[in-house]
């Protein structure tokens, strides 16, 4: 199969094959950030501008470590200190940045849809780094990645996603991925929190986290955005950690080879337990270091390494 | 003709030869930036360090792309993070970054001047930026070869700046740089947006726009700062537009083959209409593309690549 | 001698031997920044992250340097927009990072002992450039380094540090530093800066400026950081430059040939007066270049650079 997208702004957009091409690249730079010398050529020359709009600690630093060692160059920008607050539109901003002519924008956005809309109107590529609550890409390819590594097949594996699912794009981008690689996906989250139509996704909903990680091969936890409770979502968050939060103890519901993911960053003690984050089913951390791998694939396959 | 100068400060003290010669190695460095490998190994173990203590978007990225395509290493210093709070002068501040062994500061300083005293002051290099209204010479520089680019010439052609002169470094630099060169450069603005005696720097004003685009080659349109209006240089925005906004209809007094600039970022609908900016008319967006190959043309000229 | 350690946490830990290393392998690196081409390929394909919670120019940038003249990949981390705000701990933010599979961080940090917690946590090298007010281990080194150069010798030298030894880390470094290689320390400073038992580390204390300066081959000057003011522990900026501003007058105490140091950013006019900063005694600038060189020389031998 040969990549043929110039893209990538979401997982619903994307075929099973195209997904498990991204993931057999990114196992081969998963090789090369253990050696000692975690570089290659492949892309010098290239150009990359990181575009967050939102603030982001591992994102930005895996996207810019993923460009690095690809011999890309990389400039960020930080919206703070520019012209989008001199009253410039945002399609001005990227098309003046794109005249300088780099092969890639990587975006976040609080907005919904910013990466379409750029993709539609400007040449390079475009790679979505979150957008709203809508998708984080590369967030869902490298936690399927993980699973991947891990169980050695996504096919037929029960995943649960726990939390704050309304307003996460991670849990869109996983549901969206993993259902289309064969998975069973469970979601369970208080009823508040839970977003209208979603079962239309193709996943089993549940209140109870006994009942919704019951057998589960993984469990994905969502960072609980604590601002949510003031606009009451959640009654409390001593409430939410007493039915939600995932604890040693309940970890005998699911399986017992059971993983823990998390994207980061954690509220420890709220909706994962420390015994649960630094325990021996957790791979947390691995998602961290598949995320470079993973972004170094797709910014393989975006900007034509291959010739 | 060889380089001799050292730093690059203003367009009021290059000669004509000095221009051409800029202008020349852009058209050079502008071939690098099409090819799919936009970066050559010219100033590789050089450094540069960007120093903008205003904000700014386009003039930081492009000269951090064009360094980096010339494979010179560079370093970010924003002055909200620094010791410059901490009471230290700025001569200390940049005679410290320098003893770091450094070979050129590229500086923004919202005090015209600044670059002129550092030249005087330290041995690196000196790259004005942008200080206070008084000069933005890679600006003008990139305006004029962007002239040269479309009009084959400089010589005789009749160059319309619009707008608030008053407060533009763009446009002081590009009045030096233009005249040089034999360009005709009038003046369009209101009354209280003109500077005193700007008239003997060789150029026309009008205060009516049609008068002073008349059969004009080239329009280049500046940006209205906002704030200005709580100054009361100009009574409303409104009042600004309608006599001063360049609209579709208002450019058949111009030339038939009239090029519309902006040195960005633009007000969309105040000084320019989206009709315009988006124009064929409008070669904004190769003035940014030409900047950056403008910025690698007095990199390499002040950093002795060819030796 | 093999340098055998992973982490630089502080000169206290380091025996002679191990300082004597550092001091020669900055010689050969100081050869290197004399260059025209001040690169080598040393460290290529290896990554450190800069990770300063407190601000810093000089500190990072010089740091920034030495990385990119051994060819290292850097990443600068500003915890501003990060997810330290959002409630993740520390440990949790540094161990994500390094699961992104980097060499070394390089950590600033208000609260002391924060490298040693993270070089036991960690599996990447530490590097501690600046831990509140405990030790400054790089800016001892490259003080350390300086007199070395201009008095070619430690032993025996009587050095003197003036100031604010209360809260400075770079008196605690240079202390431990230039006693275990057989200096004399003194120390000057009203009595409210002087914190309990510091006598114990082998130096001599005086309250008169005189008395400590008297035959001094080296004189460092502190930063007074005027926020002590506020704190009541010196009455007012006028009474300590009064005591313990070093002006040209009163280096007639020293030794006629007696070098002038300071960490920066200087105050000028409190603790040295400009006459003095400025003059031949002042070797000011030099520590700041010889930082690189010692910066290089530690990032070369934590991370292996004979292998």
């Amino acid at each position: 199969m040969k990549w043929e997208r110039k893209h990538l702004l979401t997982l619903q957009e994307l075929n099973p094959e195209e997904i498990e091409l991204i993931l057999d690249t990114a196992s081969s730079f998963l090789e090369v950030l253990q050696r000692p010398i975690r570089k290659v050529p492949t892309l010098r020359g290239k150009t990359v501008v990181n575009l967050f709009f939102e603030p982001s600690t591992r994102t930005r630093i895996s996207f810019e470590l993923a460009e690095k060692r690809l011999s890309i160059d990389t400039v960020n920008f930080t919206p703070g200190s520019s012209s989008v607050l001199k009253g410039e539109t945002l399609l001005d901003t990227v098309k003046n940045i794109e005249s300088m002519k780099i092969d890639a924008v990587v975006i976040r956005h609080s907005s919904p849809g910013i990466p379409h809309f750029l993709a539609k109107n400007i040449s390079a590529s475009v790679i979505n780094a979150g957008d709203g609550a809508h998708e984080h890409p590369t967030q869902g390819l490298l936690d399927i990645f993980t699973i991947r590594e891990k169980k050695k097949r996504i096919k037929g594996l029960r995943v649960t996603i726990v939390g704050d699912i309304r307003f996460s794009r991670v849990a869109r981008s996983n549901i969206w991925g993993l259902t289309k690689l064969g998975a069973e996906v469970r979601l369970v989250s208080p009823p508040t929190l839970f977003p209208p139509y979603i079962e239309k996704l193709g996943v089993k909903c549940f209140y109870s986290l006994e009942e919704g990680i019951k057998d589960a091969d993984v469990i994905m936890a969502l960072r609980l955005q604590r601002e949510r409770q003031n606009e009451s979502y959640i009654p409390s968050i001593r409430e939410y950690r007493k039915f939600y939060g995932i604890t040693l103890d309940r970890l005998k519901w699911a399986k017992e080879d059971v993983i823990i993911m998390h994207p980061g960053p954690i509220n420890r003690g709220i909706e994962l337990d420390p015994e649960v984050a630094d325990s021996p089913y957790s791979v947390i951390l691995e998602q961290v270091t598949n995320g470079v791998a993973v972004r170094m694939a797709i910014l393989y396959l975006l900007l034509g390494g291959e010739s």
